[in-house]
């Protein structure tokens, strides 16, 4: 069934990304079912496929969201002087950013497993990207001679997994605020790179 | 059904738990049935529950043997000179121990929202224990001036995350190998703590 534009696939759309996102996060891709999803939502199970073909389709939707909202936040951070301001700037951004959607998150890297091999290159090739604006970062700082990086492809890799990983611990309200825990992370990701930190 | 003891158990046990490692890291624990488990060791699904009490119980099971066997070769690393030479150590043998374990990493992680609250605070108490190993590191590093830190339980949750990102992309033959990949991550690590680094 073709998808359908206009008011009604705009107002379920979101409730039905919601619930997908809530539900796959909970229970799993493989173990929700898409009856379970349309009660979520409140809706009979038909009227989920005026809004996607499949579930399979619900995935990958919501993965590629994720990372187009990441991209596009990313690609509208204000220039920073520099490449120690910036490589500052891109770990505040990120932690800020995933600490706001740990679901997608935690879909974004669990649910790899059950895309199909488009949706997979497809998800995987927005990652690159947005990896790549990290990678840009630590090669200029290289090139100028503000970091040592043995590898940047490696070093990429490795602070995108230090800062992810904050998503896994961080609640608010903790013993921690967001900007102590964004700034202490943003000096060890300096320092990771051999620049001088920020901090303490 | 208690469980039984002697050769039975000990022939059954190993391949069980490795065929419910296997598919739950595939498709999930919720997706998995006991059935299907049982389908995979090549047995019928009544002696499953010779082995063990139900679903759960094997999923804590292989959370716990992980961390147990993670703890022991961790316990088992020989005495290194000073915090620098011990925080390498620890960042060679996090990787190494992990990188051959990409399904129990895996589930370690992804299964933690499907433990009851008795088996969940076993393992993150045993999770605890390995992440007070890596801040003892930290905290000794600090007090003897060759890390600086602005706080020792960030800094393993950063270390951790960083370096177990290790598994998400580490293949065999790929670019690096692995004694490379593991020296390139020691070195960031303690140029992360504020300490020289080894590399680059």
């Amino acid at each position: 069934m073709a998808r359908k534009t206009g008011s009604h696939s705009e107002i379920t759309g979101p409730r039905i990304r919601a619930a997908a996102e809530h539900l796959f996060a909970r229970h799993g891709y493989a173990a929700v079912s898409m009856r379970q999803i349309a009660a979520e939502v409140g809706v009979q199970a038909g009227a989920l496929y005026l809004y996607t073909p499949d579930k399979q389709s619900l995935l990958a939707d919501l993965m590629r969201a994720h990372l187009e909202g990441l991209l596009a936040a990313c690609a509208a951070l204000p220039e920073a002087p520099g490449p120690e301001a910036r490589l500052a700037q891109f770990a505040r951004f990120h932690i800020g950013y995933h600490i706001e959607r740990p679901d997608a998150v935690f879909i974004a890297y669990m649910e790899l497993r059950n895309l199909e091999p488009a949706n997979f290159a497809a998800i995987e090739a927005l990652r690159r990207q947005y990896e790549d604006r990290l990678e840009a970062i630590l090669r200029d700082g290289r090139a100028a001679g503000a970091f040592t990086i043995p590898d940047t492809k490696l070093a990429t890799l490795a602070l995108i997994a230090m800062l992810t990983g904050v998503t896994n611990w961080y609640r608010e309200g903790g013993r921690l605020g967001r900007a102590e825990v964004e700034a202490i992370y943003a000096d060890m990701a300096l320092k990771a790179v051999g620049a001088t930190g920020i901090a303490g």
